[in-house]
């Protein structure tokens, strides 16, 4: 089963799957993503979905039986959103996870790889690159509630012996995805080409990583047997500041002499973690895995599906 | 605000209080606390009592316009239940939590000393004695909402600049507990003086602390100003092994011959950390603390408590 599969980073996941012969259920509630994301899947019928949500635990207790092995994107993805949305994002992000555990540990499902963040849970730490072994400390609530379901990850690891993947991913980019930093950048560029206005004082870094990498990490994940509860830090090998993406974005939509303009302040907004760096050895190491695409090449091909979808 | 004021912990942090001239409103569902824990400080009206859960979030609204500051102890405690009682206790534990965090940022409340428990939240670190910054990997629900609450106090100290101390609690023991490992102990041979079965193999090792101790931390962490969020291990400087501890009782009872015989395993039960014991020294450096009472005394106490309860 792949929750959320419907969204950004869960439909590369399940297109992935389909065309590597695995058979799958997709469970999203739409809430976020778009079925036309898996469309092909879903047309030739090469994956079964469900529209439901995670923290329905009587459709839960319908599918589980059928799942060998869970992958869990399902969530409220929008960091900055989240001090708003306490409440609504830590129900689907922390209860609806425990639901799918609950579930998992009733039907004796195995095994679980999960979407977790390390670009919020180890928060302003002065180590960087962070391992995984530094201790959290979130400044967001979307960072805590990724935080706080690995803790129950690791209690449904030991109770009930069942293996636990967690992938902390940096940020996250490429097609289809409808948020974050590019995106907001391409169309401001597109209204105003010649200034930009950039939050924060764009010297703000993050381990971006193009979904692809993405998709190919949670591959080696499924793939290898490691007891108990183990986290690997997913994210480009070095990372990048605002200033640096929007020179990309900016190279990538063949424009010059754009002005920057910005917000001015250490963060983008409250809650942005200003350098969000990961050491990522640990996942090279045990699960064979490294990022394959460069900022300039992602770019480029996020950009250009941006430049496509805008004139269907 | 004591949340939890009527439970072992909370009613010994209430009475210290009210003898030291703070003016405390005391919450309480009564689930498990008890109202004549604190009777002295009600009959002479020197706290208020509310009747209440930490998950009603319009009551909170009501108190917390009149709080400065708010120890929050209230939680479901049993460590060994919480493997069949997960939703219930996260509700309570983390929800909960979640709901005081929200009213005090609402109304701008800027310190809160948490209850966390340094038994729990490592899991089984090979690393003993274990310091602050190991990060957590609980193998109890009961250690993951713990650990989750933590987590959200993170988030909350650094979007609405709120103090936090969490004190990560060893094992504590003493008058009015009425669960525990000396508490069923004291049972056992009350009931049969000669043998006394053991849970596990009697060889896990615990931070046991005298609650006298634990409420002098919380007075020190109370006084302290510290920004951000701090957690501390309070516990005994050395731990004890269950064996030494029946051993303790067996002496505070002055019996002799008493045989113990063992349930097996490594573990008292699913769940129990065989080895639980934190380093103590940061909590020595910035809050001045340190237990005062050995395991010794602090058995016979409570034993001698335990005889004088059984004979009213």
């Amino acid at each position: 089963m792949v929750t959320g599969g419907c969204g950004f980073i869960g439909s590369n996941i399940v297109q992935r799957l389909v065309n590597e012969g695995y058979k799958i259920i997709v469970l999203d509630d739409l809430s976020s993503g778009k079925k036309e994301y898996i469309n092909d899947c879903l047309v030739e019928k090469k994956c079964e979905f469900i529209e439901g949500s995670i923290t329905d635990a009587t459709l839960l207790a319908k599918i589980m039986p059928k799942i060998d092995l869970v992958i869990h994107e399902a969530a409220k993805p929008d960091v900055r959103a989240s001090k708003k949305n306490l409440f609504r994002d830590f129900n689907t992000n922390v209860t609806g996870t425990l639901h799918i555990l609950q579930a998992m540990a009733q039907n004796q499902v195995q095994k679980i790889v999960f979407a977790s963040s390390g670009g919020t849970v180890y928060g302003e730490t002065e180590k960087t690159p962070t391992p995984e072994n530094e201790p959290f400390a979130p400044i967001s609530h979307y960072g805590a509630s990724k935080a706080a379901c690995e803790q129950y990850l690791s209690s449904f690891s030991s109770l009930y012996n069942i293996e636990v993947i967690s992938l902390r991913l940096g940020n996250i980019y490429g097609l289809p995805s409808n948020h974050g930093v590019m995106y907001d950048f391409f169309w401001k560029l597109e209204k105003n080409p010649s200034t930009m206005e950039i939050l924060g004082d764009g010297n703000q870094i993050k381990s971006y990583l193009y979904v692809d990498d993405c998709v190919d990490a949670h591959m080696c994940a499924l793939q290898k047997t490691l007891k108990g509860h183990t986290a690997f830090n997913i994210a480009s090998i070095e990372g990048a500041s605002v200033n640096e993406v929007a020179r990309e974005v900016v190279e990538a939509m063949n424009l010059s002499n754009v002005e920057f303009t910005y917000t001015g302040g250490k963060r983008g907004w409250a809650g942005d973690v200003r350098k969000a760096v990961v050491d990522i050895s640990k996942a090279n190491k045990l699960l064979s895995w490294k990022p394959k695409v460069s900022l300039k090449e992602g770019v480029k091909s996020y950009i250009s599906w941006l430049e496509t979808e805008q004139n269907k």
